[in-house]
């Protein structure tokens, strides 16, 4: 059994309440799938917002599909001294205390009381996959990337489900940090 | 003996030649100190320039001094992307097939035919650093961080000279991506 993992580099985006989406898009408004991610059932929108923050903003953000329960930015600490917020490091969904942020869409603008973090490292993987690993959901490894940038990644979070397919999930800083590209393949270390 | 050191890092700059500084800032020019930098007889300099790629351009980036012997440009990955270029990662001086770049000064233009890189990480030590570390110049080693964004930094290159201050050099995708800042203390490992 290989220990590789194909990595997906994830740059800034967020995913939007239904209310939200309504807001910043207007009335019975329904986000317009463009591309499938690598993650069964999600998907990334046509649909951009600007991100504020107290210091600056960002423009065209991308929106993931479908619609979550809370809305949640993620950005990478570059981002953050853009933005002028600290988010935490977080694991998705994880959203208490999170940093607050501004959405502004074609129809109306949101006030996010808590929302923005910067997401955790993790991997997701298959029951099967993690069986083969011989993984656990939540487990924390490390994750070895090999060139002349060559990094160790500890505390990478495991994360099992039967919906989820195998793949390394980092920010732009940390795949900019160890050179790392969607698709290429690096090693788990238990 | 401990083996901490602390972390210094390094935003995008550059490092001119006498005759580029001529060319940017015109006949006869001296860059005017600003501030020293850790390194002894190192400085930030008043002067910054823009930096321009095929893609993109970067102003107000920071001019380190003394003149060197050649013109170097040191940017991030992030930064690469922006402008548009290639760099690779080199140990300072290392310029040869370096990325081409244009300079833009107050006073005139210098297109470089080779000169942008990307730092490769490495520790400054005095010579008496590296005898307690036990640690030889152009060695390789590993710099271990901690908290939630914990990394292995390996492939990190020691540099020892009589007029070296211990610091562990990083770029700042370097920085974000182990969430560190100047001053915090990592650990060598051999």
């Amino acid at each position: 059994m290989t220990n590789k993992v194909p990595v997906g580099v994830s740059n800034r985006h967020l995913h939007l309440s239904s209310a939200d989406i309504e807001t910043l898009f207007g009335a019975g408004y329904e986000l317009k799938p463009l591309k499938e991610l690598s993650q069964p059932g999600q998907y990334a929108a046509e649909e951009v917002v600007t991100v504020l923050g107290p210091k600056g903003s960002i423009e065209k953000v991308r929106v993931l599909g479908p619609a979550r329960n809370q809305t949640q930015v993620e950005v990478s600490k570059t981002d953050s001294f853009k933005l002028g917020i600290t988010p935490p490091v977080r694991d998705s969904g994880d959203l208490s205390e999170s940093s607050s942020i501004i959405l502004k869409g074609p129809k109306g603008q949101v006030e996010l009381k808590e929302g923005a973090i910067i997401a955790q490292r993790h991997i997701h993987m298959h029951t099967s996959d993690a069986e083969k690993l011989g993984l656990k959901d939540k487990q924390l490894v490390s994750v070895k990337t090999e060139g002349k940038r060559s990094v160790i990644f500890n505390n990478v979070l495991a994360r099992v489900k039967d919906s989820f397919a195998l793949e390394f999930h980092i920010d732009t800083d940390e795949a900019n940090c160890a050179e790392l590209k969607n698709g290429e393949l690096v090693e788990i270390i238990k």
